[in-house]
């Protein structure tokens, strides 16, 4: 049976550091599929991400699915924000 | 005849000027789609247009597709560059 996707958060770190997590994480024998989550600024991220790990490293995988969506953050002073998100898709064969 | 997309590139302006971008090119009546492109820092910016002016103007709006990729970037200094970019197509019925 496979595994279910491995979900990754891309936050504030450099792309390079959620590139190897997304490396380790498919080179597992059971993992096929990597969803990369990511909020606001860190959406940039996310498609660096994408994009460096299939050029540089893994030429086969594909980007198989990426979608957008809206989400409310609280905030400190009250209240909430809206945020846009994304969700990247990463399969190999 | 139906006129080709309408390409919109996303830069460094607020995104609520792309958002009224939009609605103007899809109020046309022979214009039913959309390209917005960014690079960089911007492909944040682009989602936020595609999110804004589904959820608060345009509900029956779809993003019918989503691509990213790299481009090469030449720099002030010599060489080059690589940066991330995206494609998002806004469809209306």
């Amino acid at each position: 049976m496979s595994k279910e996707a491995t979900v990754i958060y891309i936050g504030r770190k450099p792309p390079m550091n959620y590139v190897l997590f997304v490396i380790t994480s498919l080179n597992s024998p059971d993992s096929k599929e990597v969803i990369l989550k990511a909020r606001g600024r860190a959406i940039t991220t996310a498609v660096d991400v994408a994009e460096i790990t299939r050029r540089r490293f893994m030429k086969e995988l594909e980007i198989s699915k990426i979608t957008t969506g809206t989400e409310e953050l609280p905030v400190e002073e009250g209240g909430t924000r809206m945020v846009s998100s994304i969700e990247i898709t990463l399969t190999r064969p």
